[in-house]
């Protein structure tokens, strides 16, 4: 069940600018907080994720129902788990879409930047709330993966372990220049308004391609090829703009489909987040900026078809946390439906992460 | 110096419609035809090239300046080097922003659909009518390899060899899903209009989107960040979604400076024209589709970070070359550029060329 937690001061952020009470964070838990109150496991999510991380025996979908649960890596049985709707999303959480207490009015472009790092201040405010002191683990997938890494870099002494999936320390050009094409779709789409559109009509036409563009980094090359080929949609090639491949019916009816359940500024701020987040930041090398870390225990989790997040990155951070002594182990899953994979993939991504937090 | 070719007879095109005269084919020549009318090459350009191969010691540039020229691998003290833009492009061939001869309005969508077949029927047409009964080759890259493959599967007998670069027989699901969520971006501009903006304002911010996921594809992953890398447009980081990081700012550039020379109708009608090319449509195998062409000399050549058309696709057809018995020559040139390596690439390229050119 989705619960709220209200920040009453005034959230200082990355950006130097305030972002002033009431500011909500909407969040769900599963399982039970023992009396040491250690066995507290926070899960992120990824840029178009919500708190609502499992599905819990209630008609809604988890988006980790294939982790969470009975008997699952992240046994509800035996551990306390939290996820909580990140800073600037549209699902609870203060957003550009939540009401600007100032103004009474959708924040729309008032609302300040966030970053990964603010994120995760504001889940942290959310885990003293709970009078929780340290986390046995911070796991999460894509931007999930971000948020975990900050929180070891930022607060090492409140996680005992961190598990970072599909993800990176930072983003390179092609991954920027993939959120820059995705972001300018909606903003070239005139309905955008300069982000004043919640009382209009909304930029869905720009949102849906810039989703369609995400898809498209999602799946693997093998696995698009594999479900849709050229395949068409009707017995022959018809010569017109309408669909004929379907590869063009699915990408349209995802990028449909987005329009109906996220917000296009949420987007914008979300992607810019990911763009800028650099674990590195301010530091010569990697290994200065985490060496703080160098007592939590890491498990760092990639997918061999994942084209978006590529191995590579994986095992640079990998490197680095060997080189300042952390303990470390790296999985490299050999599974075929690309960054997508840490979503769906089931037995194997249990297996490591449940046999990782056993030892913990 | 660009020439016109009137096609003045009704041409039947592979979407059953028929396509009314006067159709015109611009198109260019360097060198000189022999007596015997036994040296003349067909350069065939990419998706928004035009009859503009060559500087040809004028101001313009060629799109193969690299290439073309004395003492080149196509060398205009050799060979009589012809490139005609192709039918529905805007750049002075016959195309959905030229004049209707029924209505003396632009076509706009009432241009009937054009394919890779279509292209080679008119580029035929214009060969004939230079008096030349067979081509010592036809040479193309990415679009343009499309159509020089489609010359050997049907007019072998009219081509001596053929030279297809960074290309491939047919698209699969990841090269169409690219094209789809271009001609979308432009589809869903509104100013778009259905086709119908050529007294209006141009779909222009649409368009820009389209070519910002192009030039993704068309860069390495490697160069891209060698390039760009996480480098800034000022000295840091500011949080705003105006142009932060020097990729944005180079996607954003390309863009806007292609509205301002593309017809976006011709962008819809050519990247459909790529997605409904197959060289082995109706036939059971590529081997069955093409085994008329076994007289043909063939040389295909790939690029090592050409992630767009990857080295895997040119192998299957070079299998399938060689199990039809044909001649035929491959090469995986290591350049760094990614698609747009052919046009970039000079010496091993000229080299590798040349060779093959002196030896048909």
């Amino acid at each position: 069940m989705e619960k709220m937690f209200t920040i009453d001061k005034p959230l200082e952020l990355e950006c130097k600018k305030t972002l002033y009470p009431p500011i909500y964070i909407a969040y769900e838990t599963y399982g039970k907080l023992n009396t040491n109150k250690t066995n507290a496991i926070l899960v992120c999510h990824a840029l178009t994720g919500s708190a609502c991380a499992y599905s819990d025996n209630t008609d809604k979908k988890g988006f980790w129902d294939t982790l969470i649960g009975p008997n699952k890596a992240l046994d509800t049985n035996k551990y306390f788990i939290i996820c909580s709707n990140v800073l600037g999303s549209c699902y609870g959480s203060s957003g550009p879409s939540s009401t600007n207490p100032k103004t009474n009015k959708p924040y729309a472009l008032d609302f300040p930047f966030v970053t990964i790092k603010d994120m995760v201040e504001a889940q942290k405010l959310l885990i003293e709330h709970l009078g929780i002191e340290k986390l046995l683990c911070a796991i999460g997938g894509s931007m999930g993966g971000m948020q975990v890494l900050q929180w070891a870099r930022n607060y090492p002494y409140m996680v005992k372990s961190v598990v970072a999936i599909a993800t990176t320390y930072r983003h390179n050009a092609v991954q920027i220049a993939f959120n820059e094409v995705a972001r300018q779709a909606v903003i070239n789409d005139p309905e955008w308004n300069n982000g004043n559109y919640y009382s209009k009509s909304l930029p869905k036409y720009g949102l849906a391609v810039a989703r369609m563009v995400g898809h498209i980094t999602y799946l693997s090359k093998d696995s698009m090829q594999k479900k849709f080929g050229r395949n068409l949609v009707s017995d022959k090639v018809e010569f017109n703009f309408s669909v004929n491949f379907q590869v063009e019916s699915y990408l349209r009816y995802k990028g449909e489909q987005f329009t109906q359940r996220f917000d296009a500024n949420s987007f914008l701020y979300l992607t810019k987040a990911i763009d800028y987040f650099d674990l590195q930041q301010g530091y010569p090398t990697l290994e200065d900026a985490i060496s703080c870390a160098k007592d939590v225990k890491f498990l760092i989790v990639s997918f061999s078809s994942d084209w978006l997040y590529p191995k590579e990155q994986s095992k640079r951070l990998v490197n680095a946390l060997e080189s300042i002594g952390a303990n470390v182990s790296y999985r490299n899953i050999n599974y075929e439906y690309g960054h997508d994979s840490f979503l769906l993939e089931s037995a194997e991504q249990n297996f490591i992460i449940g046999n990782f937090l056993r030892f913990v």
